[in-house]
């Protein structure tokens, strides 16, 4: 396993290298398109089996290989959304996932004036074609981008057809068996990590 | 400064004992609902000024209290939303906002179609207006929900009118002088997390 903080910047070594040209990048080169130390980049780097070349640097195409392992982007996934509001369709819409082989499959609501209607490519569903859909595609992930309140119902309902990892957009915390993965991507602590660092960034002004 | 992982987890702290009801917790009750050892919990929170009492736990109040300090919360902040696509208008829509005193003052959009309409209680407006929204309401930080392609553009535009930090949905890296904060958020990679861990855990069942 990887420290979380590599793996949080593993994952941007792989954006950033989905998007090179060159056939070798350096660690200083890495560092300086993202803004981390190369010492840092070196060191991430340096929990993987692949090794660059010294003066050479990394070779972006096995580099590339081994990410792409690492985070079973070369495997497919197959991901179905519950909730069609706003956020759900950014998400049915999003066009990063397809580098990642992620596929998404299905969206659900439970809203009779959205069922039938079309979110990208994907017709919007009634709930009642959960089960069919998570079994006929071999569904691995459900995305939850329902409001709080309904949350922990489609948690459940999601569990109980066999999903195997829930990504929870709704602000509240769910509970599920322990062998379900769960994700809480709260949006707001976003916002909240760029607050914390304004105030850093002005008591530090008014020390100076 | 706290390790980034302490901060991620403190606003998770916070989240849960915005929604306490009871006068005291103790870290085993904050650790068993999150799902992080109560010897982490109690590791994070001695960052802070305010200790627990040993037997009683923590005063919530006063926790809060410090929490919100931290995080800026006690301080109002307004955000403008550059892009009334689903995204821009999902986060427009988002609830969670509130309790952390962020209050979104404006939507923009260069589409011809959008401009005029609301997305909640706000106009969609033109970005002719961005200057004097971001001067009227002394805007601190802006969101870029723009396609990728005209990402670059909008921080140019945001760093020219004052703008202190940047949110950035739209799956690339944006240059930004050093004096302006910038959080990349690429939707993607929750869901790589979530990958991530699901192929870990199938290797263990196969090693098993």
């Amino acid at each position: 396993m990887f420290p979380k903080a590599t793996l949080e910047r593993l994952k941007l070594y792989h954006r950033l290298l989905s998007e090179e040209s060159k056939e070798y990048v350096s660690s200083e080169e890495i560092g300086e398109k993202l803004n981390i130390p190369p010492e840092q980049v070196r060191k991430d780097l340096s929990y993987l089996e692949y090794k660059g070349k010294p003066k050479v640097g990394y070779h972006v195409k096995s580099l590339l290989e081994e990410l792409n392992r690492l985070f079973g982007i070369d495997k497919k996934v197959k991901v179905i959304i519950i909730g069609a509001g706003n956020l759900g369709s950014a998400l049915a819409n999003y066009p990063g996932f397809a580098n990642y082989n992620i596929e998404i499959v299905g969206i659900f609501d439970k809203d009779q004036e959205k069922i039938g209607k079309k979110v990208g490519d994907l017709v919007i569903l009634s709930l009642d074609f959960l089960e069919r859909v998570i079994k006929r595609f071999n569904v691995e992930i459900g995305v939850i981008c329902v409001p709080k309140e309904s949350a922990q119902e489609v948690a459940d309902l999601l569990v109980k057809n066999g999903i195997k990892a829930i990504w929870n957009f709704a602000p509240t915390f769910i509970k599920v068996p322990n062998e379900v993965i769960v994700r809480n991507e709260d949006i707001s602590l976003g916002l909240l990590t760029l607050k914390h660092m304004l105030e850093v960034k002005s008591s530090q002004a008014k020390e100076a």
